[in-house]
């Protein structure tokens, strides 16, 4: 998305850092043909409450960000060990492993250090509170931790669940929060976006099991069928193809039901919701 | 220092994280026998402007928790390889690679969550500020960067200063800067504080290098002669030991001036400008 793409643009030249190459690196993992599908998510959910669209900017940089330095990290060897993402050649293949660390490092700085543009500083407290607690022990990183834990272990349906409600889930939870806080939601607001948000997190997660296994390698960009040779859980394998791809649509249909109470103005989220199940990468 | 970790412990135990090893890393790598040399630092600065000691508490619990999570990171097989750490195993080799990525990566989040706690609400921005700038790519981890490209290469004592005023002296000025915001210091205060921490920084990591020449592996608890080992260039190589000895008190001598229109009430800032150049360790 062109705004998303033109703030990073912004946080990540005014970086004057003393260093080119950690800057190159950055500026490599988050320019990478990325769907920019959180921020989008961030615009929607403040467009939903009439919010105007430069309150939901700040936010929507930093859920990027968070997620661009999670990419980096998790390709790397000790982790999922991936040497393509989207096509192209992984951080720490184009450059080396230790720049992809600090690169990722310093993408999480920056996350928090976009928040600092949020133009209303009463929200701030609000604003880090979710990304922190979406991103940190509590959220992504206790995600990838249990996942990391769970290669060549039987996990059950409500333990893969509980594993990509922190994993991916917690931040798009946080992707739609920020973007509403931001432009202002009420209570009310706010509860039945998050509801959506929920829903939207764990489809999102379900259909990437399932792109997995029909997926195309020319389309996705990276080898299908890559989690059953990790043998990594996934819905597809507890479930059955069929099952998961009805729970995908029963998650979708949950999370269009939360949008009820807004008019059309929630109607790019609607949007986004149908997207996730009939993307193909 | 017992106040910061108490706050730290607090911090910690509140993170109700999914994944008992990740916390479990977490802990381990902040609780390791550290010196707290950065939370000291932010509660002398916020005594030395006779600020409340409270008023210091997040900031403090922040930038040790910046710490912790680089020395998690720099520790890594792709970053120093260093398998001990204050005399005992490092997070990598105590838990596992991936482990110690996902531990370092959830402490810096917990670093900014850690601001969140602070009473007064006015000063979040500003201490937000302050701790992405000195940590991510304008700081910190820029640093590391520049330090790691140096290796096997010929640095001068200005470049040599340079990677060092990333590296450590950013977060070292943040602690201070940190501390005396925190405490509601004036831009006269806080602009002396600055010299102060400044010097200060540097004369620790001139004091570093002589250690790592001179000291003894039973008081440093890490291997010596480590840098001289990888090529690092150092203070004492480029300058002689003696002279590398001079720029060492010289440097705390500029920090101390700079605390010369401060009472007694700045006294713990001028001890730990001399523990600085005494220490061993």
């Amino acid at each position: 998305m062109e705004r998303s793409d033109r703030q990073l643009d912004q946080i990540l030249s005014a970086s004057s850092t003393a260093s080119d190459r950690l800057l190159e690196a950055m500026r490599y993992s988050v320019f990478n043909g990325g769907k920019r599908f959180r921020p989008v998510l961030a615009y929607a959910a403040c467009q939903a409450i009439t919010g105007r669209v430069e309150s939901a900017d700040a936010s929507a940089a930093a859920v990027e960000l968070v997620h661009a330095y999670s990419l980096v990290h998790d390709d790397l060897p000790a982790m999922d060990d991936d040497d393509l993402r989207r096509g192209q050649p992984t951080c720490h293949i184009k450059f080396d492993e230790a720049t992809a660390i600090l690169a990722g490092d310093a993408l999480q700085t920056s996350a928090f250090s976009a928040l600092l543009s949020h133009p209303t500083p009463e929200h701030l407290p609000q604003l880090l509170s979710e990304l922190t607690a979406a991103s940190g022990a509590m959220g992504m990183v206790a995600g990838q931790m249990i996942d990391l834990s769970a290669v060549g272990h039987a996990l059950d349906v409500n333990a893969l669940e509980n594993m990509h409600q922190h994993k991916t889930g917690a931040l798009i939870r946080a992707s739609v929060r920020m973007g509403a806080i931001a432009g202002g939601a009420t209570a009310f607001q706010l509860n039945a976006l998050t509801t959506y948000a929920e829903a939207l997190g764990l489809a999102f997660q379900v259909q990437d099991d399932i792109l997995d296994v029909e997926g195309d390698i020319s389309t996705l960009g990276k080898q299908t069928g890559a989690d059953a040779a990790l043998d990594k859980p996934t819905y597809p394998a507890l479930l059955g193809l069929g099952q998961a791809k009805t729970k995908a649509r029963e998650l979708i249909d949950k999370g269009l039901s939360a949008l009820d109470s807004f008019g059309p103005e929630a109607d790019l989220l609607r949007e986004l919701a149908r997207y996730v199940i009939q993307r193909n990468h």
